[in-house]
This record gives C-alpha cells, structure tokens and sequence, in this order.
C-alpha cells in the first residue's frame, strides 16, 4: 500500500461502499469527523457516501499501522491528537482509508469483514464538533462583502478603508461559542441603540443575520516569535470546514467602536461536522482574484490559491418551505488562506493544532451572491421575498440556515455537506 | 480543621514559615500557581513569604483529603482540574493550606515533617503559566485611559465614544501567545503606514508599548445561551492576576479600523505566575467610581465592587537602573469585574474554567498614573526621562518592563509579586 502518494486514477477510483452520484463524500474526499453511536463515545471517523466509518476498530484490527499514530488518536473525542501528526500524517492516513475502501481494495475476506464491521449508517451516529478549538480568528476577505458594508455604513466614495488592499484584516472572535451543525441558536439578548438620540435600550436582537463563511483550521504551527511564511502555509491547514459567522447587527453596530464585534457574534458560530482536507480540494485550485496593488513581499502568493467552491445558504421558516437566498464561490475571497496565515504570523503569533481561522463573509459579484441578509435586504430597505410567501428583513425565530458547499469537476465532486441551525426565541 | 469559614484572626495569623514583613505572600494570601523544580514536573504548588508549597506531596500524605478533589488534579500541569471544583473547592483548599501553615497549626512532629518535605525555596523551582485559557477577553474599563486615547485621536470634545458610559466596552485577544512573568517578548515585525500619503511599509514595530492592566480568570460558567447575573458573578471568578498587554502602536494603528486591534496586539501578552483569589482580596473591597449615566439594570451593582489594589510599573534598561514610570491603582477602573462578566454573558456566551478577562490599561488621574507609554510621553511628545538619563518615547530592545501589584491595610499586605519582560530584538 502507498501512503504518501495520491491515487493517480482520482477521476475513476470507486469505492465498494454505496455512493450516490451527486454525494459529496466520494471515495475521493475522505473527511475527518467526530460520531458517536450507541456503541461507543465521539470518536475520530470518515465517512463514504452515506455512510460513517469509525476508525478506532480499523486501527484496534492493525489496519491503520505505520502511520506512526498511536491508537490513543482513534479513541479520542476530538481530532486534534490524530491532527499532532501534521500533513504527512493526515495525508498518510487518508490515503490508507482510500487504499481500504477502494473497489480492488486486494484484502481477504477475514480483512474485509473487520473493515465492514466499522461501517455505520449516517443516520446511526451523532456528529460532533471535530476538534478542539484553541483560538479562533476571522477575517474579512472578501472585497465585495467589505465593499458592499462601507457602502452601507460610509458611502460609496470610503466602501473600502485605506488598509483594506494592503493586509488581510482580522480580528479574534470567541473560540468557547463554536458550535457544531445542528445546535440550535439562541436569539441573543443584548445592548442596542436602535434611535441614535436616545439612550440605549436592553433586549433580545431584532436584526440577526448570517454570515456565509468557510474556515480553515490548523496544524500545530511554530514556536512563538516565528513566522509561518505563505509558501510553507498550506503544510499547517488540516482542511475545510462550513462556517456561519451568526451576528447580531444592533448590538454590533453599537458595540464594536473601537475595538471591534464582541457580543453581536460570540453566542454562537456554526461549523459543519466534516473536515475536507486541502488535498481532497488539490484538483479544484484557481486563480483568485488579481491583486492591485501588489502586496508586500510577505505576502505574495504563486500559483493557484483560491478553489472553486460553489456556496449557498437555504433559509427555511418554521413549518415552511426552503428558500436559496444566496449563491456564491469561494474563489471570489480576495485574501487567500496562505495570505492570511503568513499575515496572522508574521509578527510572531503562534498558531496551535486545532485553531480556526474563519474567511469573513463570502460575498460575490452578484447581489444574489451576497452572504449576509444585511447585504441580500440592502440593511433592511429590500426584504427577500420567500417561496413560502413571507418576507425577511433579518431571522425570525424558528428559522433555519443552512449552508451548503462543494466543488466539482469533470465528474468529480467533493463537498462539505451543510452548516444548519436554527433559531430558538430570546431568553 | 474548619474549611468553609475565613480565619476570624486575619490581621494576626503567622505561619510557622518565615515571612519577611513586606512579603506580598503572607498566610493569608495563599496565591495558586505551578511549580517545576529539580524532582517534580509542572505542578500546582503556593507560596508563603519567599517558600513555594509543593501540593502533590501535601495531597500524596493525605493532609488534602476531605476537599472532594482526586489527586489527579494535584498532579497536573495547569490548575484547571483542581479549579473544576469551583469556588468551593479552592475556598476549601485555601483554608485547609491556612490551617496546616499556621504557627498553632496542632499537627504532631511527624505530620509536621510530613508538611515540612513540601516546602521549596522559591529560587529552586520554576514558575508556569498557571492556566490552559480557553479564551481571553480584555476590557477597556479605564475611564481616563479611554479619554486620553480618545483625545490624543479625535481631540477633547469626541474622547469617549457613545457607548463607553453605557457598557464595559471589550474585545476578543489571542489565547495561544498569552506567556508567564520572565518569558521574553520579541519585537514584532509588521505592517505600518508610518506617512498618510505613502504606501504602508513592513518592519519591526517602531512603537512597542506596555498596557498595565490586571485579569481576571474564571471558573466553568453557565452552558451556552445561559447569562451570569453580576449578583452572582464573584462565584466564577477564581482570582486574578498582573497582566502587561504588550501592543505595536503603530501596526496596531494601520490595522485596526474596522474591526479592532489584531496582530498590534497578539505576538505575546504577559501573566503574573500567582492566582491571587478573590477571598484573599476581600479585606481590601472598595467603592468604584461613582457610574453616571446609571448603567441599565443587568449592569447594576450593589456594594463595594472595587479593589483597593496599589499598581507600578518600573522600566529597567539593559544594564542600566530602575525606573518606575507609573504608579496607579485598581480602583480607579470606571467597569467593575462583576459588570464585566454579567455583559460578556448577557447575550448567552459562555464562560470556560481558566478564561482570562483583563482590565484593559488601567491609567488614573494623574499623569504619572497612566498605564501605557503612548500616555505617559502622550503619544511621544514628552520623552520619559530615566533614572539613568537616558529617554524613552517607546520600548527599546533589551529594555525590561515590570509591573507590581499589592493591597495593604491595617497591616496586612496581600500582593501579587510581579509580571516581567525583556523586549527582544525583531528577527
């Protein structure tokens, strides 16, 4: 068995396991996750089409060994002990797994049945949040979401501020907060100034919103007092995840000067349960935008560093239909992941296995390729019109986000799955 | 042996340990923090006088039983699983350490030698960082630090922004670079726009400056979606700590519209090694400063919510003497820390065992009182002169900076020793 090279036949391998064809677990993707089922505690685990593969029985059989894991990484509640090994050892490991589920997988029928034996329904487990999350950071990358806000807030002529083109601007969000799929979200109560010449009033948010995001999430970086340079960032991303950045825009806007969003964000973001690693998204590297000006040196970039991912978010009313209110790609982000973790460490921050940097709303060309109902509703004044009849100017309770991604080329499709939550009424 | 009630002999409880009159750790501090010496690993130890109290082996004999802690907790690198019990159980362990250091401490010669074998001089032993933080949070509590920023920056009329009167103003830092006292901090290098007309340049900081400030950290909160009332927030503090918020004016500057301060802020922030618990502080309570406008209902307190802590910060250059730039005081912090952590819960963020909340620069009002170079030399106008003759607009290389803290009443003098820090050159 190779482990350290991909499978040079990526656009034919199949798997003995089912995979529905528009699925976004191919064989191809091999995504790390956390399940629990009734037979055992969260633990690391991949998953095939619809089905979820616990990997502590693989590596208990000896079938994950010389991966230079030890088996306390499979029987941990998070990944970030199976993470320790870095690139080489994610890369490692997906590449057993691959080399297991494959068609002409070559094991004998006693191999095969231990394999069988760690398949498990989707429908069977509970996801979990994949990792535990020692600092989390968001940027604010994409042109057209910070133009589209500096429209709104500073008018046309000052969309984008002066540092905006020359740094990936970001800030530290709330690690603690982070949420997998699935759990709900709380309305948050909070301090809002809704009339700027009254005083400011106590309630729950009647302006909360999305924000359609990705997130990278991090291997063990370098001491601290050391820079991750660009052209070594992409050995310290483990993968992608889904990520909705929820924000609660009265308590926001009267907060965050100066120092930026604190409580209009840290009761709840959203990750999808499935880590898509780098490798799996290799074939679906792009150019990003062009950059002018040209960055300083530290960070420039070569080659292709945005992916094609299709994004959209679906909001779905209680008891009502869904209804796609946005649709974006991932390519449209400015800043790529290698700027922002060059930038994030080039003043010697250290970066730790399991951190979370999140991309900032991705917003794209179109106006219906805007990721937040701020910009979709243009702050209220052109509420989004449902299938179900209704109107939204922001969520109401009961309402449910989902976020979805994938990319796909020539037959090959490779997802995340979904980001969803829903709404629960202040408390 | 009572472990639930405080000495009722405060002013006049002496240990069998020798404690120097002006010692920041007499009996009844009795500070957390850990400890590596020559035969044990990091561990949780305290300290009394210039003796640091080895806890495992105290644990090991026996003489902590009855606390509801396993001694796991007393083996461990950081004190988060003996802090898992709250604030009953480090209230119990507290008075239990009192009782076996007490000179009428009653125990037999072979329980005494017992107690005896933990005992280390403080220069044998090495001192950690105390916590694993989940997440840290620093305020901007200062009243006159917020006003002499504001009106260095937008001039006297606009100092203080809108919302600051109506909320402890506060942002999300970086956890992962926060280090222990005696750690040394290399200059950061980084984006900067030195000239308004001209393009950003990148460098080292030319601007490093201090922030005196204090933390707070926190015991397990409530779940998600669940508020800290302030009445009830003393029960989750577990006791604070000297902070030094290191911070690169001038990437802090060019960075940090719109969305706060980033990498100005996280290439290292500096922790006093002694959890000084709240208990220890109680004698030394005072009135905060008078809040006009009255804050809305979940920010109102009742009682004597400040600390009538004395704060310096000394600047001492490579080989040259000691100079203290700043003398200020605790209680001058407009936001108390019962206000602080009822608005960082209000909206439902949850709080983890070992988070760290810091004051944000605590400046007073006079101008030897403020907490940061970019006020003391108001913003480099008016150099530091030094004992040594040299100046100081900002931090040079080699430059050490350390901040102090104790209470003192009637005698009794509880402190917290101090946060140190060399400045490295950049690399």
């Amino acid at each position: 068995m190779s482990d350290t090279t991909p499978p040079n036949d990526l656009y034919t391998l199949q798997s003995w396991l089912e995979t529905p064809a528009d699925s976004d677990f191919p064989l191809q993707n091999i995504p790390f996750g956390i399940s629990s089922g009734s037979h055992h505690p969260p633990r690391p685990c991949t998953r095939i089409g619809n089905q979820v593969i616990d990997l502590q029985p693989l590596a208990a059989a000896g079938l994950l060994e010389g991966l230079g894991m030890d088996a306390a990484a499979f029987d941990a509640p998070v990944l970030n002990a199976l993470m320790a090994h870095g690139k080489a050892g994610s890369r490692a490991l997906r590449h057993r797994l691959i080399q297991l589920f494959r068609a002409d997988h070559g094991m004998n029928d006693a191999t095969l049945r231990l394999v069988q034996a760690a398949v498990q329904p989707l429908d069977e487990v509970t996801m979990h949040l994949p990792v535990a999350i020692g600092d989390y950071t968001d940027f604010y990358s994409s042109r057209e979401h910070a133009t589209n806000v500096g429209i709104m807030f500073r008018g046309p002529e000052n969309a984008l501020m002066p540092n905006w083109l020359h740094l990936p601007v970001g800030y530290h969000g709330r690690a603690s907060s982070i949420v997998v799929s699935g759990t709900p979200i709380r309305r948050p109560m909070g301090q809002m100034r809704p009339k700027a010449d009254e005083p400011p009033v106590f309630g729950p948010s009647k302006q909360l919103d999305i924000e359609l995001e990705t997130a990278f999430i991090t291997f063990e970086g370098k001491p601290l007092g050391e820079r991750i340079p660009a052209a070594e960032a992409a050995d310290f991303i483990f993968g992608m995840v889904l990520f909705n950045d929820w924000s609660a825009r009265d308590i926001q806007s009267w907060e965050y000067v100066p120092l930026g969003p604190f409580l209009g964000k840290n009761f709840g973001s959203s990750m999808s349960p499935w880590v898509v690693t780098l490798e799996a998204l290799e074939p679906f590297r792009t150019q990003g935008p062009p950059q002018q000006p040209e960055p300083l040196p530290y960070l420039r970039t070569a080659g292709a560093q945005a992916f094609d991912i299709r994004l959209e978010a679906a909001l779905k009313p209680k008891n009502g239909a869904e209804s796609v209110i946005c649709t974006t790609n991932f390519k449209h982000l400015y800043w790529n992941m290698a700027q922002q973790l060059a930038h994030h460490t080039v003043n010697g921050c250290n970066v730790r296995c399991g951190d979370v940097m999140a991309s900032g709303t991705i917003s794209g060309p179109a106006p219906d390729s805007f990721g937040s109902l701020l910009e979709l509703t243009w702050r209220g004044t052109k509420p989004l019109k449902l299938q179900d009849g209704s109107e939204r100017k922001f969520l109401e309770d009961g309402d449910t986000i989902v976020i979805r991604g994938h990319a796909a080329h020539q037959g090959l499709r490779i997802g995340f799955g979904e980001v969803a939550g829903q709404i629960l009424p202040a408390q």
